[in-house]
């Protein structure tokens, strides 16, 4: 139905129901390459009572309701394919608890990872979950994102005690206790983080936090190959020795981060690799590596116990996507996102690598090689259609591949409309039991349609 | 319908099909003080499509299927209250393939926890879930069981990373991958690990196993009271002291052990906590962990760094209950299991023991306090129905404090029948979402009812 008949009873907004070119136009661009059509408008909730009558107005105009948080999501899920109000959580932004003893924080869905922890700074405590991107926490819990440090501190999914959500009609419900564990019941928490905002719109999370570490320490090192690389990671987790990050970039991406900014790393498959704990628990993390990884061939090691020296390697993963956007300059990226078992990452990666290599894009390569997670940065020209398409059959190939060796069509950064056309694939009638899941709780359908489930 | 109308269509499973009193009966008894009629049949499938078939059928007749792993549960979870065929997974119990650079097994889910570690004895790789009783993997999934260990390598929930399910009807579906994350749409594996066997029957599981650590040390110590403990417990959280397990006995307890066992120990609230890692590594634990148990007062400290002293240690943790049982003779026990925030805990315990000390009858107290998880074993006399009714009382105004503390009904028990009557006080409108889910899966209600969700 037109938004307008549904206006009078949105009316309780005030000026925080949006209808300007400008906040539309903004609220269609999200850090993805998936393009959708316009909002009808944007709504800025700044309580959860809000939100819910803001959904029970949705539900009797069939409007559809689309979380925004940071507009970091890569594969389209906060646009508007079906038009309606995108609810931007930009004013339900804070940290609203910290239970130190419980190491438990809760909060709004809009407060942001960076700015969750420069709150947290002093208590000791941090969020650990890093997908690079400064997301939002709403945002995050729904894409079930992870990111750097999921190998030792685990994704959303693990880091997600609890949440407040406003099903479609408007009934609140909580998911979840502020308990280290529960087995009472279905486990709805889980059921929602990585839905997408097709099941309910978050309006609180409790998130467990972790102690700042003691100490940390990081290094980099290069491999003669990536499977030497792999089997260094491998080798490493199963003698339990607890690494915090160990991130892969290929030569190319590797060429990419020294041009941006002016190193000059070894042009080889490199590992980043961080440690977490005591001085001396540390210390022998670093120097069991060190071993496990010069007896797989390893060379170039650079250890940075320096604060300084970590934040410039770390600075330099994290600037690694403008770097790799500027070493080809003018283009745009299609970022990709498959996951595989472990032992099939250098096999996965090495054909990723020769079936981009034998067409006329550029696509280096990042991984989190701990979780089995990988990403190409497709490079393609800002509207040329051919290589549109040819980035398309590669992302389509790297998702068939990871189906083809035990893994999935997205490791972190979901489905959203962008991995809709590889659900079946890879759940068969699972993909239909979400779907019943879906109707079930959204039987009218207004809940961040057109993504996820069956269409 | 009557079992009758559907032996034709059950034929398949020739003499698989039991009907014979014994059998019956022995399905008619977990180890739960809940009771409950006698199944109609019991099935011993061989195979899913054995399952599936089965599913079928008992959809088309609308005879209630049970799943059964190894009768350990605590809440009548395998009972048959209203008849229907009983599935003994007793001939699907099989380890089907171990991936050690994965880190993965997959199982049938009639393998006991004991018989799946022994087979994994020489990969170096071993499933840390420890609930204390042999159960079934199937069963520990369903119920989401955790126990000692989990404070380290977390629950059911942290450790299965996919299934094989038979919905209700007969469909077969999977959950998950090999890969160690996904983000690919609903977490059907987490919706699934708790359910207790009302939205399908698990026929495969996909665990991840962890390394066997290099060195192993234990101690138990005593503490002036509870709040000590727990608060020693709290500071080496915070602190990043990764312990392997943390398990209280309260006073009671000890002193039943002691009878038991012939220990002397010290009558006062004792810790018994393991460390898990390389051999320099565990040293530097169990000493920061020292350091810190006797800045809040503990005394009486005995490591275990010998094989043959930890066993000790953990048999007399694991033979607690027949111990506690032992110290009321001819008594059996009602067995609750609440989780509360951990800074929550020692108010919870202390509360709950005066709660049990102005009642005729006893209940020493066990707790994972890692997880700020419980457990009271009320012992009372068999078919006394005043002292079952004081039990029952005391088990409720448990399940009342730990809501009130912002905790939940059931740690790691789950629900079955035995904590039903306390789910809306939990969940509120959440438990119809769970009813919703379960009507959306099973709209006929074959799979396990009288279990979980709203009746």
């Amino acid at each position: 139905m037109p938004i307008t008949d549904a206006l009078p009873e949105l009316a309780f907004l005030g000026d925080r129901l949006c209808r300007t070119r400008a906040v539309l136009d903004h609220h269609a661009h999200s850090e993805s390459h998936v393009r959708a059509g316009l909002p009808d408008a944007v709504a800025y909730p700044q309580t959860t009572e809000e939100v819910a009558r803001l959904a029970a107005v949705a539900a009797r105009h069939r409007l559809p309701l689309i979380g925004w948080g940071a507009g970091t999501s890569l594969e389209g899920h906060a646009l508007a394919p079906m038009g309606g109000i995108t609810v931007d959580f930009g004013k339900m932004a804070q940290l609203l608890a910290v239970y130190p003893e419980d190491m438990l924080a809760v909060v709004q869905p809009g407060i942001t990872r960076e700015a969750l922890n420069t709150q947290l700074r002093d208590s000791g405590l941090f969020f650990p979950v890093d997908p690079g991107a400064n997301a939002s926490l709403g945002g995050m819990a729904m894409t079930r994102a992870s990111g750097t440090t999921a190998v030792r501190y685990g994704t959303m999914r693990d880091n997600v005690l609890g949440l407040e959500v406003v099903l479609a009609g408007g009934q609140i419900i909580r998911t979840g206790s502020s308990a280290p564990k529960s087995s009472a019941g279905y486990d709805l928490t889980a059921l929602m983080v990585g839905s997408e905002g097709t099941l309910g719109l978050v309006t609180e999370l409790t998130l467990r936090l972790h102690g700042q570490p003691e100490a940390v320490s990081a290094a980099v090192c290069t491999f003669p190959d990536l499977g030497a690389a792999v089997d260094c990671v491998i080798a490493t987790i199963q003698m339990g020795v607890p690494m915090a990050r160990i991130e892969f970039l290929d030569t190319d991406a590797v060429a990419a981060c020294n041009a941006w900014s002016g190193q000059t790393l070894p042009l080889a498959p490199m590992l980043l690799v961080e440690f977490h704990g005591s001085p001396a628990g540390v210390a022998e993390q670093a120097s069991r590596f060190g071993e496990i990884a010069r007896d797989h061939g390893s060379t170039g090691f650079q250890w940075a116990k320096a604060q300084e020296d970590r934040s410039r390697l770390w600075k330099m993963r994290h600037q690694s996507y403008p770097a790799i956007l500027a070493s080809r300059p003018g283009c745009t990226a299609i970022v990709t996102d498959v996951c595989v078992p472990i032992s099939a990452l250098a096999e996965a990666v090495e054909e990723t690598r020769a079936d981009i290599a034998a067409t006329p894009i550029a696509g280096p390569i990042l991984g989190h090689v701990g979780d089995g997670n990988f990403h190409a940065i497709l490079l393609v020209r800002p509207g040329d259609p051919t290589e549109a398409a040819i980035a398309q059959r590669l992302s389509g190939r790297m998702a068939d591949r990871a189906l083809r060796l035990g893994g999935t069509i997205s490791g972190e950064h979901g489905i959203g409309m962008g991995k809709l056309p590889y659900m079946s694939a890879e759940h068969g009638p699972a993909w239909s039991v979400m779907g019943a899941i879906k109707h079930a709780l959204d039987p009218l359908g207004v809940m961040n349609p057109g993504k996820l489930v069956p269409q």
